[in-house]
C-alpha cells in the first residue's frame, strides 16, 4: 500500500453538500429522482467536476455515465467506481452520491500527486437505480450487464405514463455508446449500509460479501364501490379490508421468516379515492427480502396461499404478479480480500456484511470481478430525509476505496 | 288530488340521460365533481332549461341556484325541490340529477297545462352535496340553513389547495345574494335510496321519515421512513401497517354495532410513497353512521381507545379528529303524511325508510317543514358508475313528487 497517499476528507464533504443541494428538501433530504430536470443539473454538475480533473466523459444509451482516466497501459481492462445520482422521493444526501463522490474523490486525489495507475480508471453514474418513478430498480446497471433489455427499459412508464426512454432524450442524457457487458478489471461501489448493524458494532468499514435475495410484486384488489352511508355491512365488497389485510399478512411474513426476513408495502393506492364511498378497487407494491434463496421461496409461497383466504373471505378479486426477482449473491473473493487488506493496513475498525438492499453492484457482479465498501449510517436511516453518515466515516470509505483501486489497478494482469 | 295532471316520463329520462353526458364516463356512470369545469357545464344547461320555462334564476353567495315559479298568491313562501348536480369521481347518472330534473320534471308538467299553484314553486340546486373534492359533505344547503359559516365554506380546500371560494369565482357561480335562511313553505327533495332496502321490500316509493347520525373523522399516522431493504422488522415505524389496523378496526366496529352501523375508510394516502420504503405518514378518513345517536356515540368511543392501543403496539403517533358530526333527523311530519298520502292515492307501493346517506333535506329540516322522496336503485348500488334506476321508479317518483307539491303548494298558510 502506498501510505504517502489520501484523500481530502473535507473536499469530499464539500462536494456531497453541494451535490444535496440540487433537490434539497426542507427537512434536510433530497428528492432528485431519476431523469427530471433535478437529476439533469445533479449529472452537469458531476460531468463539470469530471472536466476540470480531464476525465473522457461517455454515456450510453441508457444514460449511464463513464468518466476515463488513462492509466500508464490502457490495453488493461479499467478499474470501475461509482453509484448513482438519482434518490428517493424522501430521500437523503449519501445514498448513491457517497458512492460517484467518493469515487470522483480518488481521482482527484491521485491528479494532487500526478500518480498514475497501471489499468486505467473509470467512475460510473448508473441511470435509475431506487427505481420508486421507473419500477424495477437498478434498471442501468440492469442493461449494461445484459440482465435486461434496453428497448424494454427504456419503455418503462412512470405514473404518468411518461416513458424512461422519453424522459432520457428530454434531459438530453441519451447517449449514443452501445450499453452492453464489456471487459472491466473490477468494481467497487462504497454505500451507506442502510441498516444499523456496523454502527451497533462500532465498525467503519463493511467488507460487503453479498447480497439477499428479493422479490417485488403488484397486487390488484377488485371490490366493489358503493355508498359508505345506506350500504350495510354484510352486502360490501370493501377493496381497501382486503388491501389492508394484505398489508398486515404481509408484515407478519416478514417477523415469521427471522432471521434475515424483510417484508413492506411501500405503495397503497385506492382507484378514484372518496371519503362517502367504499373503495372498489385497490394497488398495493410488495417488496420481500432473505439472506436465503430456499427462505424467499418458502415466504412466496406462504404469501400466495394467504392472499387466496383473504380474496374468499371478503369476497374480492385479487391478483397477483411478482415484477423484480434477484436471487442472493457473493460478490468477488479477490475484491473483497482487496478491500479487507486494505482497511486492516489502514488500522480501520471493519467486518464482513451482508448487503439488505439492492445495489447495482450487484448487477455488475454478473460480469465483472466486484464489490462493495459499506461505511455506517447514523440510527441505520436511510430512504429518508435525515439520513446522515459521520465525517469520519465518510473519510474511511473513500481511503479505503482510493488504495483498492490503485491495488486493484497497478495488480491487474 | 288532481287526478288529470301528470308527469312526461319520457321527457325527463331524456333529459337525465342529457344531463349525464356532461362528465360521463366510460363505464356508464358520471364524474362531475364540485366546481370543475364539467360542474359549470351542467348549472348551465340546467339554467337554460329553466329560462325555456320562463323561471327566475338567482345564485347566492354559495352558488346555490334557485329557478322560482311564481304562483297565485306571492306573498306565500315558496315550495322547494331540488337536489345537486356535482357527483362522486366514479359516479353515476341519478344520484342528485334525479332530484334536480323531477322538480324541472313538475315545473314542466305545470307549465303543459298552465296550472297556477296558490304558493310560487322553486327549485334549487344545492352546492357541493358530495363533499368529495372539497369536505365536509353538503356544505351548500349547510350555510344556507346557518349551520355552516360562509367564509369558513369559501376557504375548504381540495387536494391541490384551491379554494372553493376561488373555483366558485372561476366557474362564474359566485352569486349576489346573501346565503342565509328564508321563509319556506316546504322543501321536498327527491333521491335514489343509495342501498337495497326499497328494492328488496319491492316499493317503488320510500316515504324517508329521518336521517341517520353520522360523525366523519381524519387520522394522521405518523411512523419513521425507512428503507424497505436492510432494516430489520423489529426496528420498524411502518404507518401503513398502524394505517392498515385502522382499517380493520373501523370495519369491524361497524359489524359490531349491527343492527344499523355503518362504517367505511374511503381515503388512505401514504405520503411519498415508494416500492422499496417503509411508509413514514399516512393519512385516513373514517366515515361512521348509526340510527341511534347514543349507539354513535359509543362506536366512537370504541374507536378512540382501540386506537390508542394500536399506536402503542406499532411505536406510532396517531392523532385523530372529528371533522363532522349530524345528529339523526327526523323529517316534518305535514310533508311526510303529504306524501304518504299522494303515494296511496297514486296507487303506488311505498313504505317508511330511514336514510343513511346524508343528503341536503337533512341541513334544511333544521329550517323549514322538509322532506325527501326515494325510489329504488338496482342492487342497492351507488356512487358508482353503474349506479341505475328504472324507468317506472323514477316516474313514480316525479309522479309523487308533483302531486306533492301541489298539495302543499295550494294549502300553504
Amino acid at each position: 500500500m502506498k501510505s504517502n497517499i489520501g484523500i481530502n476528507k473535507n473536499r469530499l464533504i464539500k462536494s456531497i453538500e453541494e451535490m444535496a443541494q440540487i433537490g434539497a428538501t426542507a427537512k434536510g433530504g433530497v428528492n432528485r429522482q431519476a431523469l427530471t430536470d433535478l437529476d439533469k443539473v445533479s449529472r452537469d454538475l458531476f460531468i463539470k467536476w469530471c472536466k476540470n480533473e480531464n476525465l473522457k466523459i461517455t454515456i450510453d444509451k441508457m444514460g449511464n455515465i463513464f468518466a476515463r482516466r488513462q492509466g500508464k497501459n490502457n490495453n488493461l481492462p479499467p478499474i470501475l467506481s461509482g453509484s448513482h445520482l438519482d434518490t428517493q422521493p424522501t430521500g437523503g444526501k449519501y445514498d448513491g452520491a457517497l458512492g460517484v463522490l467518493s469515487a470522483l474523490e480518488v481521482i482527484r486525489s491521485l491528479n494532487d500527486i500526478k500518480y498514475i495507475t497501471e489499468a486505467p480508471l473509470e467512475i460510473v453514474v448508473w441511470t435509475n437505480e431506487e427505481g420508486c418513478r421507473f419500477p424495477p430498480a437498478m434498471t442501468g446497471s440492469a442493461v449494461f450487464s445484459g440482465q435486461y433489455n434496453l428497448n424494454d427499459a427504456l419503455l418503462i412508464e412512470d405514473l404518468d405514463g411518461k416513458t424512461l426512454g422519453e424522459e432520457l432524450s428530454r434531459i438530453k442524457y441519451n447517449g449514443k455508446t452501445n450499453c452492453r457487458p464489456r471487459k472491466i478489471g473490477a468494481f467497487i461501489e462504497t454505500h451507506i449500509e442502510q441498516g444499523p448493524i456496523l454502527e451497533i458494532a462500532d465498525k467503519s468499514i463493511g467488507v460487503v460479501v453479498g447480497s439477499q435475495a428479493q422479490k417485488w410484486y403488484e397486487v390488484n384488489i377488485v371490490g366493489m364501490e358503493a355508498h359508505a352511508g345506506p350500504t350495510p355491512m354484510n352486502k360490501r365488497k370493501d377493496a381497501l379490508v382486503g388491501a389492508s389485510n394484505i398489508v398486515l399478512l404481509v408484515n407478519s411474513i416478514g417477523n415469521k421468516f427471522q432471521p434475515g426476513g424483510c417484508s413492506t408495502c411501500g405503495v397503497l393506492n385506492i382507484k378514484s379515492p372518496s371519503r362517502n364511498v367504499i373503495p372498489g378497487e385497490c394497488f398495493l407494491t410488495i417488496d420481500f427480502r432473505h439472506p436465503s434463496d430456499q427462505r424467499l421461496k418458502e415466504m412466496d409461497k406462504n404469501l400466495r396461499l394467504e392472499i387466496k383466504k383473504i380474496a374468499n373471505n371478503y369476497n374480492l378479486k385479487i391478483s397477483i404478479k411478482q415484477i423484480l426477482e434477484l436471487k442472493s449473491k457473493s460478490f468477488n473473493k479477490k475484491v473483497r480480500k482487496t478491500i479487507e487488506k486494505v482497511s486492516s493496513n489502514l488500522e480501520l475498525p471493519h467486518q464482513e456484511i451482508i448487503s439488505g438492499a439492492g445495489h447495482d453492484a450487484v448487477n455488475i457482479n454478473d460480469i465483472a470481478p466486484t464489490g462493495m465498501i459499506f461505511i455506517p449510517c447514523v440510527d441505520g436511516i436511510s430512504h429518508n430525509e435525515t439520513e446522515k453518515a459521520l465525517k469520519k466515516d465518510i473519510s474511511a470509505g473513500a481511503q479505503v476505496l482510493l488504495h483498492s483501486m490503485i491495488e486493484l489497478a497497478d495488480n491487474t494482469k
